[in-house]
């Protein structure tokens, strides 16, 4: 937990904070500030700064507030990701999370096992979950959206080109044409398929909406792997 | 398995393999090729290229094989990593390895948990394991050289300026003054540290050393997100 994250329901009054729970413990088994010691904090969807220890009790504490900075700028990137099974997608959401991107679109593929939309791992409670831990990770306060498309068809078609029509827009495809730029200026959006790649049609009905398949190289790589790899290349 | 990875000792001829055990279950339960069906395969160290099935019985099957082409080209990168905890080291050795990152150092750091260096995530059997998924899963051949190095100030000061010598040699630290190079021409050695970072000391080791500190933004990022994400700017 590289910063304690705030809500506004743990503000006693502008400047101070009552924690318990989770964090109330990581803070005094983990972290173990002094009296006055100070810790890194920030308000959910607002500023980061510090938090100065107060008092601690048993099972709660009390940290005065200064935040005074931004948090991380965000990246202007949507990912569109074809559902992965349920243990990648929880790596993957935190993973995507620590990276700064604010826009995850989980869609349906031919090659999604249509179990992984039953997964509990999909339940707004469990998304929440890795996006807080992204957050904590990467000393950011902004929640990603993360938005479940189970029609791949009519979201390709209706709602993708929407915010693609201004940005650049690229399905990664092993065995595409073109490589994967190296560095991008203004928004983009990123498209990855399941494991075995999309179907020749999806990429078809992708590519139609004005996505541009590009590849990484020869290797097939992982999802959780090949993520990070190209968000990093982009900005 | 996006490659059935052959050893010498699966060879019956110089043109015919014989499979049995994992990859066998593998071929024949999920692949499930039909006779004189295709399947990219690839000797240990080797080339890649297809394999056809001639037969397949209750326990084993053979294939004829003609491998004419080189697996991906390697990255000319050292990866030196303080070791992290088990989980994370076996999926970092696979998605080190999907990268084409050929040779990988693990060093002790003032912040890794001494216990981790008992692990049983680090006998060679189950490092060896994380290297052929890896290499299974990116259609390459060549096994990576996994190295441990327990002692950080000789390892540094001994050893790593020989890598370095003619090469990109970077140290990855949040609050580094300069910001991490995109792209590099030539053999590059990347170091990174443990969850909590490198201590002042080691950094100053580090940069007596010839290293440079560099930086990748204002998040602090989990090293399974971070490394592919490094690697893929180097590269």
């Amino acid at each position: 937990m590289n910063l304690i994250l705030l809500t506004p329901d743990d503000l006693i009054n502008p400047t101070q904070a009552r924690l318990a729970g989770r964090r109330f413990r990581h803070i005094a088994e983990v972290l173990r500030p002094s009296e006055g010691g100070a810790l890194t904090v920030g308000l959910q969807g607002g500023r980061i700064g510090e938090g100065r220890l107060v008092r601690m009790d048993r099972d709660s504490l009390v940290m005065d507030l200064r935040l005074d900075r931004d948090p991380p700028a965000p990246l202007p990137l949507t990912v569109v990701l074809a559902l992965p099974r349920p243990k990648v997608l929880r790596r993957v959401l935190f993973s995507l999370t620590v990276l700064g991107v604010k826009r995850i679109i989980l869609v349906n593929a031919a090659r999604v096992e249509k179990s992984y939309w039953q997964s509990p791992f999909l339940h707004d409670d469990a998304v929440r979950r890795q996006l807080i831990m992204g957050l904590e990770q990467s000393r950011d306060t902004v929640m990603p959206d993360v938005l479940l498309r189970p029609l791949f068809k009519p979201f390709v078609q209706d709602e993708l080109p929407i915010p693609a029509k201004d940005a650049v827009a690229l399905v990664a495809h092993p065995g595409a044409a073109e490589p994967f730029p190296r560095s991008v200026v203004g928004p983009a959006v990123l498209v990855v398929g399941p494991e075995g790649g999309f179907i020749p049609y999806e990429l078809e009905v992708l590519c139609s909406a004005g996505l541009k398949a590009v590849h990484l190289g020869d290797r097939i790589m992982n999802v959780e792997t090949v993520l990070p790899a190209l968000v990093s290349r982009l900005f």
